[in-house]
């Protein structure tokens, strides 16, 4: 990829300098798999981060992070309310069904891919309480949304409500957490979290190489997850270098300098796209219209991205975006 | 951990500084998941290796390796005939059981943790030909195996034509491969995996820090792994830092240097153990007869290692093992 | 219940007498499991019956059945098409989930329950051909649908030629396959399967107590079937009550008889209904619009039926619905 | 099979005819499923039979039964204890690992098929507490065992206070329930299901045609069993012919009187093995050393059993075993 000017996607993102140090300086050998000195922190870090005690576990993937979280509350007979847009429907490639051994995702829709109380009744409530229809046991959400909205602590807690009143987990897909908790401002872990069950917490695509965090707000939870990463492959035998990449992006909240800048480098091309935007910015997305014409004039410009659909296009900045790079994006997209 | 003279494992070894140095070569954006130019060379430096065609994949974890491979062989109703101290059966936390979907491990007796076809006679020609009763699909064996003894090319080529009557697909862990084929010697690759359908070749144990590679030796199985490699979440969105990794090791045949290596300090050590020796030393793991007082003694002198039961001490050594340490527990062990 | 002019569904209808008798007939022992002398005949009557080569083996139910079929056809990561209101995806308590080991169901929509060629294709050509979506392995399709339709022979006949070029197989959920078959007339059973891969073919709701047959027109699929079938727990061990129901129900087309019956009765109501009706009635379901008001009016007459929602009804004939009440039915929705 | 004197097996056998007669008595139609009146007199009947609350269901086979019971106790990733030769392991063609989702058969030997608490903690005791190793979450045991041998009321409370203390589940495979009970005498139920947690009682041996029952002493687990056997495809819509046979086989303790018949006819056969006899007899099977010539005699006077490895047989005796033809079969060994 020779692009001098890329928003195609986050996930592709150079590994950020200070998680590079904190790999090396974890080199020299430790115990084996999560008995490592770094890997025994997490748990302590995440509870203070988020000032309230939970479990933390890394895992490569967020594909595995979202599905080690939900196998806590979903039986292999039940099912996941997800909007019908969802990572975990649309783009893990069935894993889902495999981890949580043939449960079923219950599709929802919501506007700009958040669902809503009101939402998830209108799909459930259809149901009968009987054994010939899959029975939901847990919701999922995604914050940032497929579309870059974020929930706001209203929103949570109004999901969590109706969770708890239906007897459902509710877990949270955190591939651009970071991107909603700098967006949402002050205390911005406690608050783009809010009170979920878990939460899948990204760092990837935001300066880590291959480091997930699985957060479970009930610690009691952590053994059944720690037999399960092993179960599906994903215990590292030198897991010192994936704890060592969370521990780099919480120290002096480097995730959260990341994501400020993904963010403003988001809005900054958002200032330049006027009703042409889809969705409000909320995070590191852009959905756009633009007619395939200007899709080629932009790229004709070295602005590489995707389309999305026949009319429009998605722009994803991340910790690396140049400013002058999205700057210009916008003002392209403002003289088209 | 601070001791001095380690031989505990080689899981949690550093990593080889030309391992780093080829991660970070990789720094720079490039396509996400597998899409990118090293995860696209893997096939033919693989094919190039083993002198045949074949499809190779990275992946983070032997365990996932294995699993991966031995599901283009099994179905989920069938069994896969493994050594019962097989690490698939012993070690792997049932993650044979979960990526098979319930498919069954058949197990197998056999010196040295060693596979014959006549071991394997003796325990799938009982099973009647009906469906009560589970059916073989598939033999896994492993090289070095679990007492560090290597399977010679005749070995292996008996086990292969034992398979193919009875049917049967053959996998071989290859946890430890490089250390088998540096002991074979000479065209060290296509000597130590001959045959078999399927190879997870490791490289982990041997310098690397997170990469293992499967290996397809039918091409047309690689489409079938990549789906399940994606549903399993170990379709990393930063892949190229594993294929990284896998062709730093390669290059050069660095994985055959440090195997030799690490099989040199093992003989080293071997050289003083005499008639302790519980199996002959064919790779990096030794089985050492010890009382307890004895294995105190050589704590005492700063050597770290894993008790074997009651009587007896495993020593396995690494790529960066120092042959002075190696040298000094061989003559430890002579003295005492 | 003692209604005494029952509509409410064809599934808890007494058992043919033939039936019984033919129960009684087995009763001497036999050998166990399908091994019997009945369970024996069963592939030589369906490939006469349907005039191609087919195997057929007993199960106890249709969710059995349909899953054993499709476990033919689709791995573990792919999918299966069915119509959005399909049996497999509304009312088998996720049992497709199960037995496909977390295989999904593409929900497709189709006038009056009935998937066309253009609709799949609607559904599937968006999906991406990578490993983060799941590909469909499979159409699964309900004759008669779930509301009553039947699907001609020619447009089977595109639906094969649809699948075939997509490399898809096709089954079908063949419950009321009987009134489907009885309605299209002439050559009943080979028109109304067509040229599908395997048939769920429903004898239970049409006279039988506990035995549905899976007919696979590739009898090379017949091993994989009865493994998975002993593997579910569905291996009776005395399988010979089973054959037996089966065996008397193709005897001298009692199935197409009693089909005819229900059907016959479903067009009493039917003449009666004007454009009340929701669907036209091909087999023996039918779905009226009536408002709450009227349904009271008609239980005070004795009809027992369930609610189709708000505004609506169900009525299932059967194949010991008695003509007068079907008549009265008519009449009194006449009437309203 | 037209041998006049059959001791092959009890799996065969006819049905009674009071079980005929109460499936005949149950055709007049009636709510689908388990909601017909029979099957809801299940748990109050079982619930008396034993002493203490309980819930039943039925299910038509006893593999399927063992396995949902299991699936109370026993997650994916867990395993449970059962005897090496016990039938889960050797003949349910892997329906285990299909019903709970790939856990583990954990093996244990003990003499006549009989599980200890001491033979136990010799298999799980050096299980590693750490995710690499399976952890067992259940002890299966068969009453009567597979080698025809019966748990005493002071095993069984040893077996549920080992369990208790390693937080195990305790299941019963009673697929020859009766025996056990019927031989072991006063207050029988009770005292052959003693303290276990759930128990597949099987009536299909003894006189019923499809219908074994699930019993769960802990009745909040009936509704995980429910969604379970749904799911697993084993709801069947009339299922009131099930309930009927159990409730025939219940009344006036057909059960046991049926049972205590073909116990009687075991020891009218042992009487003449004396010290050929390969374990105590204790219901209804006879594993008797007999060599090839004492096995071709038998058959050439019309007994039919079938060998058990190279130098005995395995006979087993039925509800309709006439006393003649068991008496003759004794009298015929003695007199080898």
């Amino acid at each position: 990829m020779t692009s001098t000017k890329p928003f195609l996607s986050d996930n592709a993102a150079p590994v950020h300098p200070k998680v590079w140090e904190a790999m090396h300086a974890a080199d020299s050998a430790d115990n084996p798999y999560d008995g490592d000195s770094l890997s025994s922190e997490l748990d302590e870090r995440f509870s203070a981060l988020f000032s309230r005690d939970c479990a933390a576990l890394w895992v490569a993937t967020g594909t595995a992070a979202n599905c080690l979280a939900l196998a806590t509350m979903v039986q292999p007979h039940g099912g996941v309310v997800c909007h019908e847009e969802a990572h975990i429907e649309v783009d893990e490639g069935g894993a889902p069904g495999f981890y949580l051994h043939g449960a079923k995702l219950m599709l929802c829709g919501g506007e700009g891919g958040k669902l809503t109380p009101d939402g998830i009744a209108g799909l459930i409530d259809p149901i009968r309480d009987d054994v010939h229809q899959i029975q939901p046991h847990a919701i999922a959400i995604t914050q940032a949304s497929e579309y870059g909205r974020s929930y706001t602590p209203d929103e949570l807690a109004a999901l969590e409500a109706f969770a708890k009143e239906r007897g459902l987990g509710l877990h949270m897909d955190g591939a651009r957490f970071a991107n909603a908790a700098a967006f949402l401002g002050a205390n911005a872990a406690a608050a783009a979290a809010g009170p979920v069950d878990s939460l899948a917490f990204g760092f990837i695509k935001n300066g880590g190489m291959s480091a997930e965090a699985v957060v479970l707000f009930d610690p009691a939870q952590a053994d059944l997850v720690k037999y399960r990463r092993k179960r599906a492959g994903h215990l590292q035998c030198k897991g010192r270098y994936l704890a060592a990449q969370i521990l780099a992006m919480l120290e002096g909240d480097l995730w959260l300098e990341n994501a400020r800048h993904a963010n403003a480098a988001a809005q900054d091309i958002a200032s330049g796209c006027g009703d042409r935007l889809m969705h409000p910015v909320e995070a590191n997305e852009l959905f756009v219209r633009l007619s395939e014409g200007e899709r080629d004039a932009l790229r004709v410009q070295g602005f590489a991205f995707y389309d999305w659909g026949e009319d429009a296009a998605r722009f994803v900045t991340a910790w690396d975006t140049r400013d002058e790079d999205a700057i210009a994006l916008g003002k392209a997209i403002a003289s088209l």
